[in-house]
């Protein structure tokens, strides 16, 4: 089950419960460029699952439709690396769902990690979840906000903030970005780079 | 001119000359998604500016229509956060024209550093590259190509060709996520993060 470096690691993109620019909190709609870009760093970070979790069915149908056509689709012949990634998706309706499927799996509860754009009291730097991840016997999972990010009640109900990436006094990166920033930060050093 | 930390950097996203999939050399589509998520990267780590590289007429006009809309239209009302990054974007035919831009704004020739997934022979690590930077006389652009890719003959011509991010065999980052890891790999020190 754990067959190698980075497969105690997963990812979620949140979907539901997520604020809006009211600070609402409302279900936002999948958008495609999220699940390619985040499946693509999710392989080159040798992450084990990319959870897209909504519990809205026309947003499941979705998401079904884009694997699909790159996993077993004309995709998977015009792009066999897209195909590669994509294969890393899964869908769940619930954050619990997500957790509970990984736990199951492991025999042994996952943890969770949120993260966001705003400080967090108490959050864990970069360096200390880096060093935890390396405990190959847990696994992680580490949730990302779309729209106006993660709800209050998800960082409290997580085992661990990760403390925000920064920038300027500008802290307005898309998900796709702070993905990308968070796993290289996290796991970078795994990479094969000649750095 | 040189108004602060990081503004001796430029990054250019280059839609010709670029590969296709065959390996022939296109111009390609712009995409909206790569004009926010690069404007907004290029805010968060004090970019100084971010060049849009196309020769067609009808992608300026799409670009020019974007930028627009977030920057004087409603957008700009809606979203405040989203005008202060595409504030940043500017549009050039050619990689020399935005070269030439910078380097007269400047006085001095800018350094030019290709980006690329595959390894070049002789190419600047992350390190080598984040400490040339800190000389805050010298302007430096960054190119980042679409499509599959910046020309062999883009990175010939070029100063420097910057490492590959590397990823566990699997290098098909898409240029959002290779943006957001390059600038933070660069400039990440300079953020004011708690890490």
């Amino acid at each position: 089950m754990n067959a190698g470096v980075g497969s105690n690691l997963y990812i979620g993109l949140v979907h539901y419960p997520i604020y809006d620019r009211r600070r609402d909190v409302v279900a936002t709609a999948v958008t495609n460029f999220d699940i390619h870009d985040l499946a693509r760093c999710a392989r080159t970070f040798g992450v084990e699952g990319f959870y897209v979790i909504t519990p809205l069915e026309s947003q499941i149908l979705l998401v079904q439709r884009i694997i699909r056509h790159w996993v077993e689709g004309t995709g998977s012949i015009y792009n066999p690396a897209r195909k590669e990634s994509l294969s890393l998706v899964k869908i769940c309706r619930t954050i619990d769902e997500a957790e509970g499927e990984i736990s199951s799996s492991w025999g042994k509860k996952a943890i969770l990690v949120a993260t966001g754009a705003s400080n967090h009291p108490g959050s864990i730097q970069f360096s200390a979840l880096g060093k935890m991840l390396k405990d190959q016997n847990t696994p992680f999972l580490i949730l990302f906000g779309t729209g106006w990010g993660l709800t209050q009640e998800v960082k409290e109900s997580s085992d661990y903030v990760l403390a925000p990436i920064g920038g300027m006094g500008y802290n307005h990166l898309s998900v796709r970005s702070a993905v990308a920033i968070i796993l290289d930060r996290l796991l970078g050093d795994r990479l094969s780079s000649s750095e």
